[in-house]
């Protein structure tokens, strides 16, 4: 475990700009004592836990703002010591003159992460469950937004923690025959070790197998929208992107800046990748550009292929659809453009049921387009309630305690010694706390939160 | 007084994006209630004022996230109603969720301002004050902050109700008078009229003429940085604003955008004039951007006139100064690349006392030229403890105040009978009722409450 810092931090808790109100967070022992050195109502040293205290924050004579003040006691705070919370009118220079007056009476700005850090240090969550309130903040879809809560809540972690458990159990048994040495004693039930180890084996092999979902939910469906030039491939992107826009800004003030061709559907992100400035090339160029749309195509999990209704031949149709089956390419054919054919046409068209039709244009055909989306992508699996890993670093841990633990079976199976044995148990035990946080080095802490945003 | 609507409203208070914590607002009668609805963890109902609470906040059985919720029971609380704040993870999907949740359960997300407007109709401040709130909120140097904060604190708008509470006293001594006909009494003396309006014209003129200070406060300084092509303009602005920049940065997570080509210099704000774009023009454009500049550097505050230390004659020099001080322009004589030149003509420009020498390359000199520029702007009125005006709407009242005022003087001066003099007492009382709010209209509030931001 980390020699833990007992300092008082401070930092901006809410995102920066202009907003009616702001709050900066102040945690550690002297929080409480250094908020009311500033602060002008009442004596703060004296109020109960979960208060909250109206007043003006003084820099010697000059008022810097009327503000509230909340106050939480150790350990009953999110970082489990004396946190203060100072709601200040919302504006940056405000937050920037507070925060200075109290640097000023020797409170440390926080660095990135490091309330969450304490609160993993206090014991408040393991480091999964911390890991958890950093992806929380950034989920943007409710598929990731429920994968991350449920990793907050406890998640993965509670189980892999008995597991551990138990298994540190076994290692120690080993432990206490290698002691008696040549005594050839046997205090650890072979066969319970084995069933045990296919236990947990079972269970960390299905968590490493929902990392592909897992990290689709984290990071967006990868999609492409394919098809020859003109066939209406930014009108559709802009048409689905659109229509969603207009939803998130339903409510005024929430909107948000989207990131580029990124597009939620029924509360799962899809990440549109680009094809786009690949046709205006000479032949040798376009070659090139083919082969690299094919390989996108091959990386994504699925391709849209749009035909121009107008354009396209039958025979074309048919070539192309067979050339996405020989790539072995997960797709959906849409024809576009209905609005521009005959009804006629259209009628012998709809009956080819494996395509799409849709008009990008007119906006019409959109919803079986998004039905037919989530079908192919197998929606109802990112909605399951089963646990999912989406952290890379969680991920690399399972498949070396997979490993370790492989070992260990292997080890039992050819009848190796208890030294050899336990090694191995050690290992798979590591990993293990690892994910959790049992087992943690200052690199591996200063690597997770450093990430985090300053204030959290 | 304009009728009160009493339903409960939401938004979120805190600057839109990713942060550490977000917090969404609710006031009304319901507030509490309509929380307590969706909030697992204990009941809001039965929680005094003034405390927090921990729990989740879910739709149906799905969890939206893990919150505090902060309960102010009316009146105290912002709004005087019943408010409750929710301090969710800071991630735009969760506050949007929330929102939606609670829109769904019959709360009517709150339009502009419209918390600070329930604040006025509640009687927690006037309208001056009010209009604080925004300034306030959108204060980037200290003297406007200082200024907002004032008015936020009572400001003029005391003084203002005191004298029309007297100006309000004697109106209806003159129309007591009215109702006794042609009886020819006089319960108001003149005399002491005459004083009390002399009194308030005296303060009304002193805020009016505060005014163009104000405006100065609120908007920046003009100043405009002038000089021949290669004088160093640009340079010289970088260096002021890099300065700046780093110190505004100091403090991780709290940097701002900066508004281009604006600078704080000793808690006063700059606003630089861009004079760019004039020179690459042929000889007759040229012609008219000689003038453009001149009538620019006359709107100016302030000229910073660049002179390069290399290029100048001495002759040119002094034409160039004698042109602005026939010009009548304020302004600082600056002579740029002293790096350039030798020790022995740096030293004899030293001694021509009124240039400031600098390199604005090697940032050399940087801070006696702010000093000379503070000096040049008067910089202590800007933190004189004077009341300052810097709402048009304000100045613009308080002129038709002193209108009706003098139209009141003269009155008296020429003798006119009792009713005139009471109409013009009324017109006073008008104008000044319209600055703290006594006397509204659904389009005034309408007006200056839509200006505010979403929450506020």
């Amino acid at each position: 475990m980390i020699s833990q810092i007992n300092d008082t931090i401070i930092a901006p808790a809410t995102a920066q700009g202009v907003g009616a109100i702001a709050v900066i967070r102040i945690s550690g022992e002297e929080a409480i004592t250094k908020t009311n050195a500033v602060f002008w109502g009442k004596n703060l040293e004296n109020q109960a836990s979960h208060t909250i205290h109206y007043g003006t924050i003084r820099d010697g004579e000059e008022i810097l703002d009327e503000v509230l003040v909340s106050i939480f006691r150790a350990p009953k705070s999110f970082t489990k010591e004396n946190l203060v919370e100072i709601s200040t009118h919302g504006s940056p220079y405000i937050v920037r003159k507070i925060i200075q007056l109290f640097i000023r009476n020797g409170v440390r700005p926080a660095q990135a992460g490091e309330f969450t850090k304490r609160a993993f240090l206090n014991g408040q969550f393991d480091l999964a469950q911390a890991e958890a309130v950093a992806d929380l903040i950034s989920a943007e879809s409710e598929a990731m937004h429920k994968t991350a809560l449920n990793q907050l809540r406890g998640g993965f972690s509670n189980i892999l923690k008995e597991l551990r458990e138990k298994l540190i159990h076994f290692a120690s048994l080993i432990e206490l025959e290698l002691d008696f040495g040549e005594e050839d004693v046997e205090f650890a039930d072979r066969q319970d070790l084995r069933n045990l180890i296919q236990e947990i084996l079972k269970i960390i092999t299905e968590l490493i197998s929902s990392f592909d979902l897992g990290n689709v939910i984290k990071n967006g469906v990868p999609t492409v929208i394919a098809g020859k030039p003109n066939a209406g491939k930014s009108t559709l992107l802009n048409a689905l992107l659109n229509e969603e826009k207009a939803i998130v800004s339903e409510i005024a003030g929430t909107t948000r800046d989207f990131i580029e061709d990124e597009l939620v559907i029924e509360g799962i992100s899809f990440r549109f990748i680009d094809t786009a400035g690949l046709r205006e090339t000479t032949n040798q160029i376009e070659k090139i550009g083919v082969e690299r749309t094919r390989k996108k195509m091959q990386e994504a999990a699925l391709v849209l292929y749009l035909f121009d209704l107008q354009e396209t031949t039958f025979e074309e149709f048919e070539n192309q659809i067979q050339e996405l089956k020989n790539q072995n390419v997960s797709f959906l054919a849409i024809g576009n453009k209905t609005d521009r054919i005959s009804a006629e046409r259209l009628q012998k068209l709809a009956s080819y049921s494996d395509t799409i039709l849709i008009s990008a244009k007119e906006k019409q055909g959109l919803e079986a387009l998004k039905a037919e989306l989530l079908r192919k992508i197998d929606a109802e699996s990112f909605h399951s309630q089963n646990t999912i890993v989406t952290n890379i670093r969680h991920y690399e841990s399972l498949v070396q305690t997979q490993e370790s633990l492989e070992s260990v079976l292997q080890g039992l199976h050819t009848g190796i010694t208890g030294d050899f044995l336990a090694m191995d148990i050690r290992h798979a035990l590591h990993y293990l706390g690892e994910i959790t946080g049992t087992i943690t080095t200052d690199d591996l802490l200063g690597n997770i939160f450093s990430k985090f945003c300053i204030g959290k």
